[in-house]
């Protein structure tokens, strides 16, 4: 009888009925019947990702979309700009070298912000940088970085913005054509509540335009196809056409919501967590969260291990715990996708109780009553329609 | 009510427990339950690829299993024999090109087979072929080639052994290490009757030791990765766990019918299946027939178009079509997975009635006939245990 809460930031719980679409028996990807499904749900993308450009999906992991994102766009021996300071922005270097790409690292420790005037000058600084890596989330650390203010700088240079979105579209605002980013990837198990094994990337016409110029090595990765045979609704290789069909149950349920809406619901339910942690004195990892998860220190008084265990074996909550130097340090969890806000008073209650019987000094109740104010004052706030419409 | 009836060599069917088991809630994939599951498909996917090797588990296309197939193993520069005959297997020269390997072609018109003295005379020609790229089923044609005739002449060299197996390992014997397969990959979505969207390689120790000869150009694809995390039963990437969960269940039942037996059972109805087609003259497309599938001629006084409307619309029946010099000609049907003799029986009996009523001279009920009567042949043979479990 034993509950299991998936709170990790990714993968994340699916909802019933994408789950149910799962079970349906396998057809064939051939047909008008798998048409009408691609061009569904990538028009449907299209608005989460805010884009009236091309979207590709790929039977891959979210790194898939990232490794295609580099080869498509950069040829060997260009320059490109990485803002490095966590274990997936990282990964981006580590992309740009398997291809010979030469990375210029912008580097911030973990936990801090890239500042877009220092983007803007090391693009005046190397003027043949060819593109800019970011990171709208970096799930290792928790923090949102700006990803509109770094694209203003990068928008008016020649230099692609190509944009590892995974972990957050779909959870926090991101407007692609409006803010300037030419490539955004996205894995389906995040804040899009699918399984785990599809990718998305959304592309800009400024980014084809660039592609073409490229020399490519890629044939399972090379977009031009998934492109070409995307606007005829279909895909170059076969499709996991039941992922994609139970994305799209996503998809329309976050439509119906408003993605606008997602995004305010997704804020308060951040805004309630952190402020009860911060009631009972837990840390987080950086000063710049980003809306979709939340990474806090385990209390250094507190025995990490049995502080995770517990959560587990009692509560059935699942967090993720640190990597890199956060190892054995934070946990981590997820705001967006069905976690809701009695799920999220009862993970503070359940934090609270843990830290005091591992011996900490905490005032049970404090947290909860700490985001419960935060979760009240939404309902008087003006045109906060998402919350109001989960808790009419 | 329609019913269907999906019979194209992959995707095909999918057992309903392995359907019911993608429903369920998605789990952390970084946990001991993970670990426990990963080392079940894997070893279980050892007993079917016959091999001590490793096998790795990519999300992806069979595309990607390719890609990586050729990517890890070869650098630019190198030879390799290509024995290409039909869409599938030619799809290994466009993935040798784009990584600079140079392709020899070893190639038969659609519907022959590669004779094995001619691979060991251009291995001779060209000593410095580091590998031979080969299609145990090549799925357009329908053609099963040679493999374990090939390996033979392979193995007296140093060259390695590259086999698409992705539409038949499964379905008929494949015995990757006595045979001398170096690197196998497979699709999910064929006879392991899983859903699309995993790729699975078996790699041979002899394979190893040419990758780390080789100049890779891979990050997602790099198989060093999957080989070091494989062995601690974990995964680089975010790995498909619903996939691979739903898969283990279907490696499971394969293996406790006993993969010889299984291949047996394939093999009578692909027997019965073709004597019911010759016996109203409807002509396969090659003289070698794998027997993971049949293809064949829709006859020419016929419009094929009609004929596939009529098996769709009137039987539920979606066979796939021809592809490249076939398509429009030609239809394509599996005998794997969960297709079973009272499938074939009433298939052939629905072919006989949608030739007739498009004018074809038919005995109404001598398919059926004839492919009875080598279904109870099969009951007195000695041995064959796998249709006598299936019809107790």
């Amino acid at each position: 009888m034993k509950k299991y809460r998936l709170l990790t930031p990714g993968p994340t719980q699916v909802p019933e009925k994408a789950l149910l679409a799962m079970a349906k028996q396998v057809t064939h990807h051939r047909t008008p019947e798998f048409e009408a499904l691609y061009h569904a749900v990538t028009q449907g993308l299209k608005e989460i990702f805010q884009t009236s450009g091309d979207i590709l999906l790929l039977a891959g992991s979210g790194t898939a979309a990232m490794e295609a994102s580099v080869t498509n766009f950069l040829s060997p021996g260009e320059k490109a700009l990485v803002l490095a300071s966590g274990k997936f922005s990282e990964r981006w270097r580590d992309i740009c070298s398997v291809y010979k790409i030469e990375p210029i690292l912008y580097e911030v420790p973990w936990g801090e912000r890239f500042n877009p005037a220092e983007v803007s000058h090391y693009l005046m600084q190397y003027p043949d940088i060819k593109a800019v890596f970011g990171t709208l989330c970096e799930t290792s650390t928790g923090v949102g970085h700006d990803i509109k203010g770094i694209a203003r700088m990068i928008a008016e240079t020649d230099a692609l913005f190509i944009v590892d979105g995974i972990s957050a579209v779909g959870a926090v605002e991101c407007r692609m054509d409006r803010w300037g980013i030419d490539i955004l990837a996205v894995g389906a198990q995040k804040a899009l509540m699918g399984l785990p094994g599809l990718a998305i990337l959304g592309i800009s016409e400024k980014a084809w335009q660039k592609s073409e110029k490229t020399k490519r090595q890629a044939f399972y990765f090379d977009l031009s196809k998934y492109r070409d045979c995307g606007r005829q609704s279909t895909t170059p290789f076969t499709p996991p056409k039941s992922l994609m069909e139970s994305l799209a149950l996503n998809v329309d349920a976050l439509l119906k919501e408003g993605i606008e809406n997602v995004w305010i619901r997704t804020a308060n339910l951040a805004a309630a967590f952190r402020a009860g942690l911060q009631r009972i004195s837990v840390r987080l990892t950086t000063p710049y969260p980003s809306d979709a998860m939340t990474a806090a220190y385990i209390p250094e008084e507190v025995d990490a291990k049995r502080f995770m265990k517990i959560l587990e074996n009692r509560f059935g909550i699942k967090f993720a715990g640190g990597q890199g130097i956060f190892k054995g340090k934070i946990f981590r969890m997820a705001h967006f996708g069905i976690i809701d806000e009695c799920d999220i008073l009862g993970i503070l209650a359940a934090i609270e109780m843990t830290l005091k019987m591992l011996g900490c000094k905490v005032t049970l109740g404090s947290a909860v009553a700490a985001a419960e104010s935060v979760l009240m004052e939404g309902d008087v706030e003006q045109g906060n329609q998402a919350k109001n419409s989960l808790c009419p």
